[in-house]
């Protein structure tokens, strides 16, 4: 029996992301996820028999519906499809699908279109949060082309800013799980000033220069000193303790390598990118690098972003001593693969309330999955 | 300018191929390549904004349309679309996605139906030999699901027959390029028999005893002793240089990593797969290995597969010497990842005119594909 379902097959930022209307699905639950893992060809280390692309980026499936809520036009759920394992992962969001919801949402209707900007604001399931974004429209329907580059992705597409809405203290702790804008940490490389904050995803932002670093590295952890990569993880397995992640930190990479994020932060400072450009410090508030999976990200993780700039907005902290200004409306962060911008939105009382980024995306085929599934109990 | 293609991507065989009528596309020439790297993505090393699946294997094109020719009812060309290059090469054709070309052309209605089996006679541009597809069809259309399974793809699908025609003699000098069923290559493990053969692809395979190697190997190639890896290398080599690819046996790595593929051949024996299934040596007629792109391929290639077949009935060949019976209906490989099976014809003088290979085919979307390109000279 074969099961036919309309998907859109989207580039969201740096991911390829698998778009389906709920009310094309069976309701959230084991059969949903079996259908997804079939759909998208897992588990198999090459998702041959299905639309995934065979890495975690490009297994990625965003599931969207009307939303039941007054503040929000779209219901979106996204789902993490092992590539090599049958588990289906609701835990987080993905900031690069979250940009393909605004497109796919104004193409499908559910949303009125206005011109040149189209408002869609969309309610996260997994996070329980809220996205507003604001997709570029013209008379004939979304706009995808357009002159923004983004690190990742070759070309340059149509800018949508995406806001994140009261992005801080994601594990219940607040902006500062700790309490504290700065931590000094012991390490290897001796004490090392830190700020840990929960902005958009739990992150610790370590001094470069305590590190014994340069802060404008640009190429793999292999060619760093052993004593600056030990205390960099000190410093995250201090950061999963503070969380209660951990009984102790140097039992964080045993939890997980990829949360809490640990990243290092240097005034802006001149260095040459991984292509070879050179990047000047005045094209940036801030040098930032961050790891991802216990390497070095080759741009700088979305979530890793926002937090940063939320960061800088907490006097006292690492990244406000580096940046050298609270209160700012945007943060240019210089990483390895170039210059990525933050903004930041306030409230009247001053109190950060929303974080936005910069994102293109692209529809790559519209059409119908073919998927072999009974279609029992649907 | 968005250029809207309808496309069908299917799996074939053990490949992503993605189908596109010619009649939707430029005439062959710079445009349409440009339209297939634009299509897929490249050159990008992820192909993050097109339909390609960032490896070999799932970065191949398909252009389909009725023949021109009294003897086939569809041509087909094979693009092969280089990931980070800006480069389409059409050398060689692919005997997985020409799995995909008969269900393909009876979805399409190129050919007329036919209850259970419905012959598709396939011209090739790019060798300009004729495939001829027997696909599986019953009264609501083609038939995807049944119960063979093949190495590299989880589960199991309809079986199809495909027969590839005149395979002898790619490159012009008969099934024999060296005029000999038998040589003897001085390498660093000592003398060495082998059997250059060329049907479907050049291949030489060599007497695996002579090697000092069991024959029977799974694992990777770095596990094995220094000098049967040296001396495969100059087996290798060998039939480079009778090919005149190379102007010398040492050579041949210069030249082309892949092509001719070098194997080795066993008489039936035992062994355990790389799942940890045994494989008995009466499940098989031949026991053997092939090299791909340098490394121990984990099943057998398509090709090498149906150049064996062809060695088995040379007399003399130490494929021959292996499988132990000349002018067989069928042999079957026993490989690191199972059993794979060819199927051989003759004419009335007993000359071999075709070789079959049992493979599975999927659609898995089928839909229209979104090109941002110009449309000039289109």
């Amino acid at each position: 029996m074969i099961q036919k379902i309309p998907v859109v097959l989207m580039r969201g930022g740096t991911s390829k992301c698998v778009m389906l209307r709920a009310e094309h699905l069976p309701l959230a639950g084991e059969l949903r996820d079996r259908l997804l893992l079939r759909l998208f060809g897992s588990p198999d280390p090459r998702q041959i028999d299905g639309l995934g692309g065979a890495t975690s980026t490009t297994s990625k499936a965003v599931i969207i519906g009307p939303s039941a809520r007054d503040d929000a036009d779209v219901d979106y759920t996204f789902a993490q499809v092992s590539v090599d394992e049958r588990r289906v992962d609701y835990r987080g969001n993905c900031g690069n699908c979250a940009s393909a919801i605004g497109p796919f949402a104004v193409r499908e209707g559910l949303v009125a279109k206005s011109v040149p900007l189209t408002q869609v604001r969309i309610y996260n399931t997994n996070t329980h949060k809220r996205i507003v974004a604001d997709v570029p429209v013209d008379a004939e329907g979304v706009q995808e082309e357009g002159d923004l580059s983004i690190a990742g992705v070759p070309g340059s597409g149509a800018r949508q800013v995406l806001w994140f809405e009261q992005p801080t203290g994601t594990n219940g702790r607040g902006l500062l799980p700790t309490g504290r804008a700065l931590d000094v940490v012991s390490t290897a490389a001796g004490p090392v000033r830190a700020t840990f904050v929960d902005a958009s995803n739990p992150v610790i932002f370590a001094a470069a220069e305590d590190l014994g670093l340069l802060g404008t590295e640009v190429h793999p952890l292999d060619g760093w000193p052993a004593k600056a990569r030990r205390a960099l993880e000190e410093v995250r397995g201090f950061a999963a303790a503070a969380l209660g992640f951990a009984s102790d930190p140097g039992a964080a990479a045993a939890v997980s390598r990829n949360i809490p994020k640990v990243g290092m932060v240097l005034h802006p400072a001149d260095y040459k990118d991984i292509y070879g450009n050179s990047i000047a410090a005045d094209a940036q508030d801030i040098t930032a690098r961050i790891l991802s999976m216990g390497t070095l990200h080759q741009a700088f993780a979305l979530t890793g972003a926002m937090a940063l700039a939320a960061a800088t907005t907490v006097p006292g902290s690492v990244a406000w001593m580096a940046a050298g200004k609270a209160q700012r409306a945007a943060l240019r962060i210089g990483h390895p693969s170039g210059v990525m911008q933050v903004r930041l939105r306030y409230d009247d009382q001053g109190q950060l309330v929303a974080l936005g980024v910069e994102r293109t995306a692209r529809r790559l085929i519209e059409g119908t999955a073919l998927v072999p599934m009974e279609a029992t109990g649907w």
